[in-house]
């Protein structure tokens, strides 16, 4: 099968619909922040949708391996890159698993979405500071020497004393 | 450039963090939401990475031609799909890159965070309408003759004059 693969089609209804507005207070212009916003939300949608597939496998394996098989063999030909291509080609050749699919990906959605902001915000802060953690050891390492400087040496102490 | 390629590696610890609980009121069992909401976080936060690179390559663009230069090239050879081998790749061969993507993800993470739920919800509500608005259509097409029965010849009415 193969892998969800972002995909980044801005959806500019979406954004018009909830009237969003990014704040302009930094470098990055609004607009910028608004196109980032829309290919998000498309990438957003298309994952989850690459979830529902999984849940849905899942849920068939145990009440119809003949219909799992069958889903399972049309995922593997059809790219699940841009999730509303791969449900248009699945309605065409079986829309009973079509229907199934928007409404377990609409169930993901809802149960998902109000823990985003914190997930998103907690987990990048994470991962930032592993990060620099991990980038602080690494300058340590390389440059043994500055941390082998007697106190009196370095450029701020001799400034120090000089004045 | 290597296009981002959704990754999905749990990352149990923001979930721990946010002491994050699914409400189980559905089919699908609590642990496979927790185990969606983590996967989705992770390639949420590699997709803020992946649009931070071509920020960062945006501003260079005006203010350093030649470091512009040089992170195309990178970005060009290491894989983006996950955000947090690019960035470890990468301070190892710029650090100065790296803390500006540091800083630049984590700007674009706060702006977008709190117009998550809102834009996923609704982008996805009318990504359903707009498949079973096209099904539909597909339906009425594919089946002309249903249309032509007239109404008293229908199961539904033959029932109801039955009884």
């Amino acid at each position: 099968m193969k892998v969800f693969n972002g995909s980044f089609h801005p959806d500019a209804q979406v954004l018009k619909d909830i009237g969003f507005v990014f704040p302009c207070r930094s470098a990055m212009d609004s607009s910028s922040l608004k196109r980032i916003a829309k290919a998000t939300t498309k990438t957003l949608i298309s994952y989850v949708t690459y979830q529902a597939l999984h849940v849905v496998l899942d849920q068939l394996k145990e009440t119809d391996p003949i219909q799992r098989f069958w889903l399972h063999q049309f995922a593997a030909r059809e790219s699940i890159q841009d999730g509303e291509i791969f449900l248009k080609a699945l309605f065409r050749e079986n829309p009973e698993l079509g229907f199934r699919l928007l409404t377990v990906r609409s169930h993901i959605a809802n149960e998902l979405a109000d823990f985003l902001p914190e997930m998103l915000r907690s987990g990048l802060e994470q991962a930032n500071m592993e990060q620099r953690r991990q980038q602080l050891e690494r300058m340590t390492q390389v440059d043994p020497t500055l941390s082998d400087l007697p106190l009196e040496q370095t450029p701020d102490a001799a400034d120090a004393t000089e004045s």
